[in-house]
C-alpha cells in the first residue's frame, strides 16, 4: 500500500469513527406545511414530571420536545396527585420553572399548566397559561376552575373515556360539563390521549364548538413509550398560530384553530385539513400519455412527514384508476393510470375525486378531495 | 363498547392494515442543494445488466435508480465480456433500449454507454453518450476509443486501482494514458468505484484537469450490495447542469462540473464544495447569550441529506468551542459555546474558522469554512 | 494526547471503518422451532427469472433466498409466457440449472419447477420436482399436467383469486378442478400468493384435504418488493420434513405437512400451529406474587421470529388479566396480573385460556391455547 | 367482495392495528454465550438518578435496564454533588430503595452504591454493595473509603482520564492511588466510561491485577444518549458469575472475572475472550470443495449479538483467503476460499490463524485465534 493510500484510509477511518462513537444531540424538524394564514406549530399540552407522578426531571421534557421537533409544551403536573411527596415536597410552580429555563436555552416554548385531578364528573381537567399554579390547590373543584379562568387559562377536559374512570372505555357527558360550558370554563376536549381516540369527544367538539386536543399525557421518559428512533411520534396538536409565541398559541387555542395529529392520522375541521393536504402534495407530472390499454404513472410528491392514503372514487369510461394510492411521507408516490380501450384518442383533463382515508373530518368520515392531471390518450397502433 | 367506538376502531384498523400489507413503490428524493448556476443532478454512469455480466433485466436499472432518487444513469455493459452469451446472444444496444423505455415511463434519464474492457494498460474505459455501441466491438482498443470519440462520447477510465488489474490496489499511470489524453480520448477518471477510493486518481484529476467520477459499477440487484432501507446509498456523481436533460449532463461532464458523493463524503473542487455546504446549512440562532462561564447553543439546521462534521480551529480568549460539531442530515445540530471568564461583558461577532472533515478538496485536505454568529457576553452576577 | 491514546484511537477507528465501508454478504436465519417429528424448513415454491417474465438472472434467486434464511426454493418460470423470448430464446430447464449451481455453492436446495399458465379454468398451476420441463410445453393443458404427474411432480393451483383472472378477487372452484382432483393431479393450493390471502382456498384445503401453500411469486429483485432491511419478509411455506433435503420436502408436501407464514401470521392445521407456538414461548417466572390490588408481571420469552398476539378469555374472581398480551419476536413480553381484592390470600395455579390472534386454524378462527403459571395472593397489609 | 373475504380482511386488519397502535413493553435479551464455569451477566455499575445530578426517578433505571436485557445495575448517586438538593432533600439510600422495588417486580438485580466525588487525586470512586450510603457522607475521602471497605464494598476508580479532571484527556496515576491500593481500597478501574476508552487504565488493570470495568455513568434517560431502537447499547460489564445473584456478582468482581463490552468491542483477559468467541461462532460447513482456481464458501454462524471482525494471517501455497471476514451478529457470514492453481488435488485440513480485531487483550492487541475447516482441492478439468 502506498503511503498516500494509507494516509487516505486513515483519514477516512477517522471521520467514520466520529460517526459511530459520537451521539447526536439533534432536533428532527416535523415537516407539515403552514397554512396561508398561520404557522403550523406542533404542541403537546399534557405532560408530567417528577413533581407529580411523572418520572423525569422537568428540564428533560424540554429536551425531549426540542429533539422531537416540537415548538411548545405545557407542563401540567397534578395538583391533587403527588405520589413522590414524601421525597420531593409539593411545589406546584417548580416543574414549570425548571423546564422553562431549559426551554429558553433551546428556544422551545414552555407553558405553565396544571392538571386539576378529580373523580368523574368532572374528571381530570388541564388549565394552561396559568400565572400561579399554587392557587388552584383548593378543596372545591369549581373554585379551582374559577381561579384558573381568573388567571386567563385555557381549560380542557382530559381523556373523557379513560378506563380509570369509565370502566367500559366510553366517554360520557355529565351535567357538570354543561355547567362548566355555561360558565365559560371548558374550552376544549382531548379527542386523543396517549394511544386512545374518543369518537364521542370528537363529535362533542363539532357540536359544541370546542377545541379538539391531542396530547401525550406522558409520565415516563418519552423514549420508553414511543419508538422515536423508529419514526414513532407522540400524539400532537397542530396549532395554527400567527407567530411562534406563547401568546399566539393561546389565541389560536381559544379560536379552535387546531388539528389532532396521532398515529399517522389527522383529525379536525375540513377548513384546516384541506389546505394541509393540498400544501403537502404536488403532482410532478401534470400530463401523462397512455397508449391503448397501456399504463402511465402520475408522480405525486409528498413533502410532508405524513403518509397519505388516497382512495379514488371516480369511474371513467376510458381510464382505470387504482383502488388506493399511497403517498409516503417525504417521497414521491405513483398513481397508475391504465387505458380501457385500444383505440381511444384525445386529451382528457382528469379531476379524480376520492377521499384521504387517514384525514378525518368526522368519525368515520375521510376528507374528500380530488387529484387533477391531464391524460393524453393515443391509439395502440399509433407510434 | 358503543357502536360508534366499534366502527371507529374498525376504520382505524382498515387504514392501518393498508399501511402494513401494501408495499410502496416510491421515489426517495436526495436532498442536496442546487448551485447558483446549475441544478445538482444525481447520476451513476457505470451500470451492468444481464446483457453483459450483470444480474438484472435492464428495466430494473431504471426502476432502482428512480426509487433511489437519481436523475440519470448510463447503461455500460461490457463490449468484450459476455459470460451469458450462450443463453443470451450479444446485442450491444439492447440493454440501453430496454432501460430507456422504462426510464421514459418514470421520467428518468437513461444514457447509452459501453465498457471497453481491456487488460491494463489501458484497463477498462467507459464511453457514454454513444450513438451505436456495436461499432465499438473491434479488436484494437485504440480503434474502439477513436470510434467512441467520433460518436461524440464522453470517455473515462474506470477503477484505476482495481485489484483485478493491480494486485497491490495502487493506481498507476501508463504511457497509454498519456497517449489517450493527447488524442482527447480521456475526459475523466473514476476517483471512486463501488467501495474503493483512489487518492492517486484524485490527484491526477486535479493535475491534469480531468473530470472526477464516482460510480457504482453495479452488477447485482442494487439492494444486495447496498442496504437502501437502512439509508445506505450507492456512490454517485453530483453533476451541475443547466437543466435536467441528457445534453446538459454531457456538457457539464465535459466542463468538469462534478463532485464525487460516496460513503457520506463529498470529494471535488472547492468551487463546488463551498456552495454545496453553504447552501445546505443555516444558523437558526444568529445571536446567543452567554452568562459568565455558562453555555449557549447555536442551532444549525442542515437541510441536506449529507451529515457534515465540522471541526472548529479558532482559539478565542473569551469563548470555548467544541472539538467537533456534527450537523446530522435533515436535522438541527447544536454548536455549544461556553464562556471562559465570569466577568466578561460585550457583544462579539464570531467568525468561527474550521474545516468540514468529510468534504475533501484534495486527498487529506478538508474544506476550510467558517461559521458566523453573534455572542452576547454577560457577567455572571448580572441578572 | 499521548502516543498510546493516539494509537488506540487509530485502532478503534480502523475497526469502525471496516464496519461502515464493508457490506455484509450474510444469511439471516429465520428462528422458528422445529416440531418433535420434523425440521421446520422455510421454502418458496413460486419464483420467476429472466427466462420467463422475471427480472433477474437465476443465480440471484439462490443468493436472495440464502441471505433471507430460506432452506429451499423452486424455480417456476412460465412455460407459455416468455416476453423476453426475442432477446433470450426459450430454454425451459436453464433457469433451474443456473440457480442450482449457485444453490450448491451456498448449500441451498433448488427445485426444478414450471408454471403451466392457462386461462381460468384451470388457471395457473405450478408443477415442482420435475425431471424435464421442456416436455410440459404442449398445447393441451390436460396433457401438460399428465406429463408433470408422470415425472413425479407435486402440483398446485396458483393464486385462485388473482384479479388478472377473477375481476372481483374471489376464488372460484370449477369442474376442471374437480377433474384434476379426481385424476390426482392437484395436490395443493396457494392460500397466500404475494400479498393476497384467499379464505376460500383456505377452506378448500381443509375440506378436500389439500396442501396449503404460500409463495412469493416474485418477479422483481426481492428487495424491490419487500423491505428486507426493515424486517419485512416474503410469504413462505413452513415445511415439516424429516431432514434437510429435496426428497424430504417433496414427501412432506404430499403429506400436507405445511403451514402458511405470511405478513406475520401463521395459517395451518392445529396439529402444527399448536407445537409451533408452544415451542416458541416459555414462561420465565412460573410463580409471581400479588399483594392486595397490586400487580405482578409474568415474563414470557418468545424465542421465535414471529410476534404472537395472545388474547386471554378467562374471567377470574380474584385476578384481572389484560385484554391483550403481545409477545414480540425474540424478546420477553409481560403479562400483567392484578389483584381484584385487598384481602385475598392463597396460592392459585392459573390456566389462562385464550387465543393467539395471528395463528389461524380456519378463516376467522384463531388458535386456542392457554398460559400456565402460579399466583401467590397476599393480603395488602401483610408485609 | 364476498362476505367471507370481507370478514377475513377485517380480522387481518384488527390484528395489524394491534401491532401499530400498541407499544411493546418488552425485554430484549443480549445474546452472549456463558462460559464453561460461569453465567455471563450483563451489568452497569455506574448510574445516576434525580437523587443526585441524574434526570430520572430511580425506578426508571430498573425499567430501562430490564428492557435493554441487563441482569444487574448499581445505583451510584453522588455523595457530595446534589444539585437538586433545594427541591429534593438529600437522602443517600432512597434512590437505591426505589429502584430495588421496581427491580424486584421485574426480577432485575439492583445493587446499592455511591459515588465518592472528589477532586483529582483521587478523583471519583464508586463503592458498590454498600449497607448504608449515608455513612460515606464524611469530609475526609480517606475516611469515606475506609467506611466503604468496612461495609464490604467493591471499590473502583471512575473515568480516570475524564477531561473534567484531566484537561488533556490522559489518565494519570497518583501516589494517592498507590495508597488506596496498598490499603485494599481499590479493586478496579473503569477502562471505559460512557464513550471514552482509557488505554492507560487498561494497562494498569493488567499490571496491577485489578478488575476492568465499563459503565454508562448515565444521567439522562438512557434513550436520549443511546439510540436503543437502532441497536445501540450502553457500555456494559460482562461479569462471569456462578449464579444470577448479587452475591455471585460481588464475588466475581473481586475475582476480576469481567470483560468490557463497549461500542461493539470486547476488552479483557484472554482467558475470557477466547471462550466467548469460540462459543459464539460455529462453522456450518466443515468441508468445502474447490475446483481449480474456483471458489468455495465456508459458512460461519455467529449466534451472539457481537459482530466479529476476523483477519486471517495464514499464507497458503494452494489457497487464497480474504483480507477480512466479517461475522455479523446473529447471522451467518461467508469465508471465501479460492484455489491458486488449476491442477492441485488433495484434501487439506486448514487451520486458518488470524486475529479478531474487535476483541482486545491489550491496547493495540487483538485476540489471536484460528478457524478450522477442510478443503477438498480438485483439478479444474475433473468433473
Amino acid at each position: 500500500m502506498t503511503n498516500l493510500m494509507r494516509m487516505s484510509l486513515m483519514a477516512w477511518a477517522m471521520v467514520v469513527a466520529s460517526d459511530l462513537w459520537a451521539h447526536d444531540r439533534a432536533r428532527t424538524p416535523i415537516r407539515i406545511p403552514d397554512l396561508p394564514d398561520g404557522l403550523t406549530l406542533k404542541c403537546d399540552f399534557h405532560i408530567h414530571t417528577v413533581f407529580s407522578d411523572g418520572k423525569v426531571w422537568p428540564d428533560i421534557r424540554a429536551e425531549e420536545a426540542w429533539r422531537e421537533g416540537l415548538d411548545a409544551i405545557a407542563i401540567t403536573d397534578h395538583i391533587e396527585h403527588q405520589p413522590h411527596k414524601q421525597d420531593l415536597p409539593t411545589a406546584h410552580n417548580r416543574s414549570y420553572q425548571i423546564a422553562r429555563a431549559h426551554g429558553e436555552a433551546l428556544q422551545l416554548i414552555v407553558i405553565r399548566g396544571s392538571e386539576i385531578t378529580r373523580s368523574m364528573p368532572p374528571g381530570h381537567l388541564n388549565a394552561i397559561f396559568l400565572k400561579d399554579a399554587t392557587r388552584l390547590d383548593v378543596p372545591d373543584w369549581r373554585e379551582a376552575l374559577a381561579e384558573a379562568l381568573r388567571q386567563g387559562a385555557f381549560i380542557f377536559w382530559n381523556h373523557p373515556g379513560w378506563r380509570g374512570q369509565q370502566a367500559d372505555g366510553q366517554a360520557r357527558w355529565y351535567p357538570e360539563h354543561d355547567e362548566l360550558l355555561k360558565r365559560g370554563q371548558l374550552h376544549g376536549i382531548e379527542v386523543v390521549n396517549e394511544r386512545e381516540y374518543y369518537p364521542e369527544a370528537h363529535l362533542w367538539c363539532l357540536e359544541k364548538n370546542l377545541t379538539m386536543l391531542s396530547n401525550s399525557d406522558i409520565h415516563n421518559p418519552i423514549g420508553l413509550d414511543y419508538d422515536m428512533h423508529a419514526g414513532e411520534r407522540r400524539p400532537l396538536n397542530l396549532v395554527f398560530a400567527r407567530e411562534r409565541s406563547a401568546d399566539a398559541i393561546r389565541q389560536a387555542l381559544f379560536e379552535r384553530r387546531t388539528v389532532v395529529f396521532a398515529a399517522g392520522r389527522l383529525i379536525g375541521r375540513k377548513e384546516f385539513l384541506e389546505p394541509l393536504f393540498e400544501r403537502s402534495v404536488r403532482v410532478l407530472t401534470p400530463s401523462v400519455r397512455v397508449r391503448g390499454t397501456g399504463r402511465a404513472y402520475v408522480q405525486i410528491q409528498n413533502d410532508s412527514d405524513i403518509t397519505y392514503v388516497f382512495r379514488p372514487e371516480l369511474k371513467d369510461p376510458d381510464l382505470i384508476f387504482p383502488e388506493e394510492v399511497r403517498l409516503p411521507a417525504g417521497r414521491v408516490g405513483l398513481l397508475e393510470v391504465r387505458g380501457r380501450n385500444k383505440q381511444t384518442r384525445g386529451t382528457r383533463l382528469v379531476r379524480l375525486a376520492g377521499a384521504v382515508m387517514n384525514l378525518w373530518i368526522r368519525p368515520q368520515t375521510p376528507l374528500p378531495t380530488e387529484m387533477r392531471f391531464e391524460v393524453i390518450l393515443m391509439p395502440e397502433d399509433n407510434p
